[in-house]
């Protein structure tokens, strides 16, 4: 099972209803790539429109996603590969405004899609390396993501990026859970600390306490580290007391 | 100026002081991807720790990137590459237990690491192709980035993500006030502690420095307590090694 995190649930039809669809592809690494990200994020639907033949042989070569290669379906045109689908959303990284699409953010589009995710088949088309989607390709789409960058991304890489959003967690990030140090173990390192550091000569007077206790409470240690910090200055104050 | 979406602005600093540091990339395609990837999201500043030779210099001429890759720097070790940052993060697709490391999701680690890039550098860590992150690599760190995904991204694939949620907009999310030790003064601290700890018997093997760093990482330390801390174990030195 993909693991997306803990916090927000997810629709368990998210990462089966999408088709990644790749339209025009010409160099077999970036089929590979784009196979890759989509196992790592857990989707398995590829689809292929018009592939360079030699680049879809070379590309089920791909490491770590020979599964997703094998199963990829190959298309002649765009319509067919995308006949099952409820919701066309095409990739750019620049504006296509010719055609006048709704142009959505990454993180905005990325919710839109989500939603129809948990009812209906959503295909999510990227362009070639060289072309993008042409005029004829977006006019099949119902509106288009844009990836907010400077200049064009590689192809495996504005894949990754977009089913990463598809599949961020929403909820805000949780504190750790880690158990802290007890106010006790605090302060017998407190004075562990002070007691070594009068030892040594770098404290004189006893108002230096206050200043030594709020250092050792800055560090919020947890419960294991704690400890040993204890078992550490220990046995420096063995060491500098036994002469 | 790279765009960031259009809602909450986002701190001029934030991509101007981010390090991206590749550690031990062996595919000059990678690092070539891994620039890329940073030129689309307004990134600059590549750190390349002991990379193969043959691979930095063909990854030069990747397309798109060249600025940045003739700008990138390179280092024989980790620490030299990191020692002006104050927050170092390494990322994993699994989780490193050994050295205790808080684990971050991309998304709440993303508004750490954005938190503190408004004041201060922040070294963000990605291992090699093979091997990842090796655990003396990962003792440098404070906490580490996990991407939750089935499997290992590829290099560039992983910084693209990362890079695109400290990119991505966000309401909340205040910068963080105080500036935190940077890692030489935090490595300066570790040899101290660790000599200290050798003189008085706590330690015996060399074995464990990597987890006194790892201690001290954890401290999380702000850049004035460091100071403080400097001081005392200095004079503790001073008087175990008096006698």
């Amino acid at each position: 099972m993909p693991r997306g995190g803990s916090g927000a649930a997810e629709h368990p039809n998210t990462r089966e209803n999408l088709r990644v669809v790749l339209v025009g592809t010409r160099n077999p690494l970036n089929i590979g790539a784009a196979a890759r990200a989509m196992r790592n994020f857990g989707f398995r639907h590829l689809r292929l429109v018009n592939p360079y033949k030699v680049a879809y042989q070379e590309a089920r070569s791909a490491v770590n996603a020979a599964e997703i290669l094998r199963a990829a379906k190959e298309f002649p045109a765009l319509a067919e590969a995308i006949a099952d689908c409820h919701l066309v959303v095409g990739t750019t990284s620049l504006g296509h405004r010719e055609l006048q699409h709704p142009l959505r953010s990454l993180e905005y589009g990325g919710r839109l899609i989500r939603n129809q995710l948990a009812s209906a088949k959503v295909a999510l088309l990227f362009g070639s390396e060289k072309f993008g989607l042409s005029n004829e390709d977006l006019s099949y789409c119902h509106w288009l993501l844009r990836i907010g960058t400077e200049g064009s991304m590689k192809l495996g890489q504005a894949v990754a990026v977009c089913l990463y959003e598809l599949t961020r967690q929403r909820a805000s990030g949780k504190p750790e859970s880690r158990k802290r140090a007890s106010a006790a173990d605090l302060e017998r390192l407190t004075a562990l600390l002070t007691g070594v550091l009068k030892e040594s000569g770098y404290v004189h007077s006893g108002g230096a306490d206050a200043k030594i206790r709020r250092l050792i409470r800055r560090l919020d240690l947890p419960a294991h580290d704690a400890e040993v910090w204890l078992g550490m200055i220990r046995q420096i104050q063995w060491k500098l007391t036994r002469e």
